[in-house]
């Protein structure tokens, strides 16, 4: 791997999922001092919070932070309301149009606190999990969505103005299907058993097993010839 | 004025100062049934909550929500921390270089939200009171930033997917000086009595008249040939 982080510090977004947990090996693996950032912001599947600290633990980051804030003042998500979760689609059913679990503009609220927080760090990086191969048709988990975040990003913080550090949103996973996320990570020794997927585990974090979260991971693990640690019902 | 508004929902970044009321008034003259959005995000000078909801009534907007979010776990700013906020300093001091009010990415993280919320309510229109002429050296007030948000936007939600309407950041008064925006929110009837703009202010409200908000404000009132109808200690 490269190890072009060198000792830098960097933000990574870390939600305790399977995408954003590889995210932090990589980071790790690539020299960073990762200090990690999770929110918990009115989601049904909060038991992932629990998820985030293990994997902060794990992989010995620098410091974690979890904050709070409330998306679901916005409403119409199903991750974030009583609407249901869809359950047993096929990917094909999965990719057409965006899906009910879609939080608006979520993931610009997350780099947006990130953003804030790498200033006060004086970090340069931003690692974030996004992917838009097995994307499930979310906006915001776009190659030019990411690019023009960070072209805002440049124009937004104090080193825009003084001309220090430029800010780059990293996001390594983007052009990786699910498999291939799986098998980056169990090169770099992640452990998956420490994760959580699922929109919609039952109150002791058992997984669904049939929500598109669960579905696309199964079926990942099953390509990339390897096991499933988590419980599934 | 223009009416390019015609009852079409806008989302209205409201602070409770002078520049965001002042745009409040123009979006309900061009038309737009505001919705006004306001962050309770540590600041010192949390009074500007209350002036938030006493424009938002004055200004009939169709719903008014607080936000609350936690700036304060970043640090760096006098405006979210102990620091000391800086009194007595002329336009040209104030204009070196970015201030310790300066919160990190503070606009990127009021739009984001501002952002979710719109896709929510079906608005295209996001109205900001940034301001770059009197800007006090703040890097997201200008319209590069402004700018760059906005194609940032047009990726990050529904719409960029499926097509539907654009998102518009409004800033109306970015090529205003602060005397021009009194100008026009007096031709538009804004009671700035309502408004509160110290950085400072006593915990009954009362502005300190020394910190650079309280000094643009005065010096632009004079300027305008008019009386600021606030209180000063």
């Amino acid at each position: 791997m490269t190890t072009n982080g060198a000792g830098a510090p960097a933000v990574v977004l870390l939600s305790g999922g399977l995408d954003s947990t590889t995210v932090l090996a990589y980071a790790v693996d690539a020299g960073f001092v990762p200090h990690a950032m999770t929110f918990r912001y009115g989601q049904r599947h909060a038991i992932e919070i629990e998820s985030a600290r293990r994997v902060a633990r794990a992989h010995g980051v620098r410091d974690h932070i979890v904050v709070d804030i409330d998306l679901r003042i916005f409403g119409g998500s199903a991750l974030t309301s009583d609407l249901e979760v869809p359950k047993d689609r096929g990917v094909d059913e999965m990719q057409r149009g965006i899906p009910i679990t879609y939080v608006p503009a979520r993931n610009t609220i997350f780099l947006s606190y990130a953003l804030a927080w790498s200033e006060g760090l004086g970090a340069s990086d931003i690692f974030i999990g996004v992917n838009a191969i097995d994307y499930s048709g979310y906006p915001d988990c776009r190659p030019e969505y990411v690019a023009a975040f960070e072209r805002m990003a440049n124009l937004a913080t104090r080193g825009a103005v003084e001309g220090t550090t430029p800010v780059r949103i990293r996001a390594p996973l983007i052009n990786l299907t699910k498999q291939e996320i799986i098998e980056l990570g169990l090169r770099l020794g992640v452990d998956y058993g420490l994760t959580s997927s699922c929109y919609d585990p039952s109150p002791s974090g058992v997984a669904c097993g049939r929500c598109d979260a669960c579905r696309l991971r199964l079926e990942a693990f099953a390509r990339a010839g390897a096991g499933d640690p988590v419980r599934y019902a």
